[in-house]
């Protein structure tokens, strides 16, 4: 990550390549090939995945009117091809966003920092001005599918920063988040009657995808580190299809390796060699969705309560203290990486991007042109104008940092607050050490209605009793990946991302009072 | 449309019912129902349309993690439920915006209007603080696939004022633009081998996206008006399946009304009224992606040139002059309108809008909530903030006056340019009367390979030619719906949209020297 040094400074660019000023028009075509460092050249070229695609991923043609902006480098050429406004029909004339600053290694003091009152800004006219090389007059008007080639180019060189895929033919293509990549991404690549492999408990909203597609979700085994390597193998090797609707032999993992939703688990850097060694012996393809990975903390010892505790300071620091991801050691170019703005920046402007070998970027361009188009160019003209402008790779690093002990903090007032408030007689947890969530589990036959009540009526009365307390928390029935099997646990699912920070503890006391007045159990013995 | 008088003044909204301020929250779950005027209450409910839902869109669930925020209408409870951010985590303290003014009707002069200094702002706490009902820590965190409720309430507003649907169950959700929405609209209604009938020629990313999915569009006859009723009843009543690989019978009618894309064609009332006839006889769905409703003109005049002829002077001009959309005849609840903001405000921002009966927009909420999430909060934002806060809607409609005015003058500059410059003895065409296109067919059997190289190949050759020449069409094949039979015809299709006004003159002389080239015809007749 040496690289990153090289970043300090007023020329946080050196190694940005010269393009040619035509790459920055409306809705010009561009690739994160024209972004990558030349240490790519000297890599060995991704496996083939074409087999692997759906018949309609397989079916997709390049868009003809996104292809034809093509003709338009040649400035001599006057357009009447593409329907693009003219920029006097776009009724914004200027932009400003007041942005926070890139957050000082390690400063707590955020009342200092909101007095910086840098403003940056757009309007129609800095590209022809000179004064920028995005404005609203590109922003506003159509755009690719992989993003623009503004913003594409930073998000390619923090890829290569970040996770420098051991491969050459990597691309990165803008989504407007993971779900839409995830779902996207399920049409390139499964067909009806499919078997997915995922976390044994996943993010609910990918259940929820699949069911209709006709796919099914297979829980794979998991421990603390999130999934088992034996029980995804022991599945492949034994697979029969009779037992699974005469489903094919499954090729795509699902998988949240960093601070994994719902349970919080992360998987260690050894848990992650031996999945990957599983997926190269049955030519898995492993979709890794990753929007915690900056969210990652150190172990919580009680006596971290309201101090940052991670003693990251320094870019170095974080840098030594990340687990790889999949990406980094995919030399196979097996591995569909979707990154996400949503946990770090924000959430409502739906961006994030994607990273694969080029066979299945361009599969995944072409669905995004006949689809979502292009992610919304007022979003990454805020992003561009923060992440490339103002902040640069390093400030970014410094926010990242900032984050990581903003969350260690609410993540062990969190657990603190367990420790104190809830009987630990019928709800356990380990803490989490990434992510937004933590994980509890209910001894459900401690429960005195257990013998007479189904599990799924147990798990919704205790979650209505929290309610009624005041406390919202997720059931972990939604999480449940083979929805149709059940599961004979009861799980509930906390973040400490959403409330107020000095609300937490009350929260948690009030799911301790629901606990025990559900269990019957004394009021007095800890609350 | 006399409520639009209602409009004028300070008080912009007096029909504007009193909602909860919860309603303005997070993700705040939200419905046009709580918009729409109490007029609706006394029309009939829509027909059912469930037996037309494709196994995919049939075993859509809700969302829970959409869903669990419904709980946090309580101001009592303590949310550990969905991941959500603090908003102190979110980089972004203040955003303005500089819009134009809403164009004084029929004021011609921009310089002008450019002087308005009128700023529009957004900071993280106006919700706190009572100075607005939506602001950066709304708009940037999550929020639901229908769209913001601020935002939504404009656009449900807006929807009642111009096409008033004739039935009670109507609602709307906000999209990332048609491309997005028809995409969702197929896999909600169409199964793989299904038929979708529509114009001959049409919108060449609506057929790129139709075929990897496994349908078939099947292209209807057109006239000056666009599509014949007569085309679309003989291949209903004379349906025969073996000729279409078993298609069961079409019940999806794709056609874009006004300004059609490619072709420039806009469908009379009258014509729509057939349209809809034939579609009750023979029970179809219709999808009316209408992006250009407002762009319509009046008959080109050779004298216009240069005016903008048009005569809309006042809100009451521009509704006397607009052709009733399908939503507006649509007593029985089977048009799926789709409305974007691209073609009138902005394409790069991602934004517009689906009209259609209840039950159709529930199950396209479900799948908005578990792929692409919900539009950009920046740009809904901006939106909001530009045509609620500002405009209002009565501003809106004089900048969609001064849109009408403009485009006209451009058709007009374009269609003067063309009875100048253009070889009329080898291309024709008819004045559009809306949109942004302008349709050429060319008498390719006027060319000298004509004998001995195919439709194809010349189609090429000339279009080549024309972008050799420095002008860029769009080729006539991209649009071709049933795109496996060919055509025995040559097209372009030209936009008089982007070109800066002052080129689109050139931009034809230039097709005009290269067609005279391709068909070695005397350069110096017209030129």
């Amino acid at each position: 990550m040496a690289e990153l040094n090289n970043l300090k400074g007023p020329n946080l660019y050196p190694r940005r390549k010269p393009v040619n000023p035509s790459q920055w028009g409306v809705a010009a075509p561009c690739s994160s090939e024209q972004f990558k460092s030349d240490d790519n050249k000297h890599k060995p070229l991704a496996k083939q995945w074409h087999h692997y695609l759906s018949i309609e991923s397989a079916n997709r043609m390049p868009s003809s009117l996104k292809h034809v902006v093509t003709h338009l480098q040649d400035p001599h050429v006057i357009s009447l091809g593409g329907g693009i406004p003219s920029a006097d029909f776009i009724p914004f004339e200027e932009i400003t966003f007041r942005p926070l600053s890139p957050i000082s290694s390690g400063s707590q003091d955020r009342k200092a920092l909101s007095t910086v009152k840098t403003t940056l800004y757009a309007t129609k006219h800095d590209i022809t001005e000179g004064a920028s090389i995005y404005d609203l007059t590109t922003a506003l008007n159509y755009g690719q599918g992989c993003g623009s080639a503004q913003f594409l180019r930073w998000v390619t060189e923090h890829t290569e920063m970040v996770h420098n895929p051991p491969y050459a033919d990597w691309r990165c293509s803008m989504t407007i988040g993971n779900t839409s990549a995830l779902d996207m991404c399920l049409h390139m690549l499964a067909q009806q009657g499919d078997c997915v492999l995922t976390e044994k408990y996943t993010f609910s909203t990918a259940i929820e995808m699949a069911q209709p597609l006709g796919l099914n979700f297979i829980g794979l085994e998991m421990d603390h580190e999130g999934i088992l390597p034996e029980s995804l193998s022991e599945v492949l090797s034994n697979w029969n299809p009779e037992l699974h609707g005469n489903a094919r032999k499954p090729f795509l993992l699902y998988t949240i390796p960093t601070g994994q939703n719902p349970t919080g688990t992360t998987q260690s850097f050894q848990r992650r060699q031996a999945v990957y060694q599983v997926a190269r012996e049955h030519d898995l393809l492993i979709l890794e969705d990753d929007p915690y990975y900056f969210l990652q903390m150190n172990e919580y010892a009680s006596s971290n309560e309201g101090h940052s505790g991670t003693g990251i300071r320094s870019l170095e620091d974080l840098f030594m203290n990340l687990i790889p991801s999949y990406l980094r050691i995919d030399t196979d170019g097996r591995v569909i990486r979707m990154d996400s703005f949503s946990k770090v920046i924000s959430p409502g402007a739906r961006l994030g991007w994607i990273t694969a070998c080029q066979q299945i970027i361009e599969r995944f361009q072409f669905h995004t042109d006949v689809s979502t188009q292009s992610p919304s160019g007022l979003s990454q003209l805020a992003f561009f104008k923060l992440l490339d402008d103002y902040w640069g790779h390093a400030g970014y690093v410094k926010w990242l940092i900032h984050l990581r002990n903003e969350y260690t903090k609410r993540r062990n007032v969190l657990i603190s607050a367990c420790e104190k408030h809830l009987p630990k007689d019928v709800i356990s947890w380990e803490p989490t050490h990434a992510g937004m969530f933590q994980w509890f589990e209910i001894d459900w036959q401690k429960h005195p209605n257990a013998s007479h009540k189904s599990l799924h009526l147990l798990e919704e009365e205790i979650w209505e009793e929290s309610i009624f307390a005041g406390t919202l928390l997720c059931k972990g029935s939604w999480f449940c990946a083979s929805a149709r099997k059940g599961t004979d646990r009861i799980f509930y699912r906390a973040t400490f991302a959403a409330a107020p920070l000095h609300k937490i503890e009350e929260a948690i006391g009030r799911l301790g009072k629901a606990l025990r007045k559900a269990f019957r159990l004394e009021e007095d013995i800890t609350f």
